[in-house]
């Protein structure tokens, strides 16, 4: 067990730890407000999510889509293409030696991008706030990648 | 190596490989459900896959979606939104010291629960089965994250 | 630190964390095609994406769908549901002391696969080029689970 602690002892690697685990959680917040608007606005997927709305044509206008159920999901979609890159690349990025004060300015500024990203999809903030705080995550991950490859490159 | 080879000894470790390789495995599975209701069903979403059944407007007709297909595809989509949390937290988790037996029972009902959350979408069962399995899961995750946030918290 | 490095010095996890670098790097790539495509055909998911085009009517006309944009959004979802499971079980597999020549093939052939994967879906080569890429991914993944369970399993 000793050689396992060290590694949850090491500050770069806790601070890793930290900050995946609040992206991850914010990302599973998102399954949470899908289901919120999903009651209020009664749009459902399934036929048994609705059977409590009474029993055939009464209960299937509720199986419909609705605008607002739908942005979630995307930014539920923008989350996962975005947040796996950064658990894998930051995992490695974390274990490739970097200074403490710089791996914190990345885990940082990406784990605050996607927070900006969620708030700007939600509201709905004009553009570019979206795209804006999608680019800042992609250009953390992209320098953590690069570090990752200056570091370990083996092919 | 040495000391690569005593994380896999590690039996926490262990017991979060297993249980990860299990869910993922699990995960992919729905590719091969969706790709099995594509078939039976006819119901394809890129022209060059229909191309077998024909030229012109006679294959076109395949390129359509289907309720089972679709509804592989959101038991599929709901893995990932559960499944990616898992990987990371677990990871996190299976690091930060945990007594084995807790550590298992955690690892346990999160591949139950995921379990379960499948074939309550695939029957289907009638709610709330789906949406119990699916809560419990995301409880597994939430409690594994506080012990992660509670050992190594560096913001 | 020490033994943090140790990780990264060892070549096997070197090469494990080359090939999931450029794998997820790959994925991210999808992204920016996807914007490619809704910029060049005026096919866009949000409102506030259009504002710039003109209000009301003129501007409601570019919220839409395009055959090229859900191409690139479903080579995305696959990325995301292949690549994962590689991000997971390939980590175990680097961490349950394969010989570097066994590892080496594993993660150059998903790689390529991958890559092939999203060329033939973009492109579209004629099927079953896109669906032997994908399953040769899988088998890969398959493989290393394999090694993942018979070296450590604990349930």
């Amino acid at each position: 067990m000793a050689k396992l602690t060290q590694l949850i002892d090491n500050e770069v690697f806790r601070a890793y730890a930290t900050y995946t685990t609040i992206v991850l959680l914010k990302m599973m917040l998102m399954s949470f407000i899908t289901a919120y608007f999903r009651i209020r606005r009664k749009a459902f997927a399934n036929p048994e999510d609705v059977v409590s709305f009474g029993k055939g044509e009464s209960a299937k206008k509720y199986l419909r889509t609705d605008v607002d159920v739908e942005r979630v999901r995307r930014g539920h979609l923008n989350d996962l293409e975005n947040i796996v890159p950064f658990l894998g690349i930051g995992l490695l990025y974390a274990l490739s030696g970097p200074e403490l004060s710089t791996a914190l300015l990345h885990f940082r500024i990406f784990a605050g991008a996607r927070i900006l990203h969620t708030i700007a999809y939600l509201t709905p903030l004009p553009q570019p706030g979206r795209g804006l705080s999608w680019a800042v995550g992609c250009v953390v991950t992209f320098s953590m990648a690069y570090k990752v490859l200056k570091t370990g490159l083996y092919l």
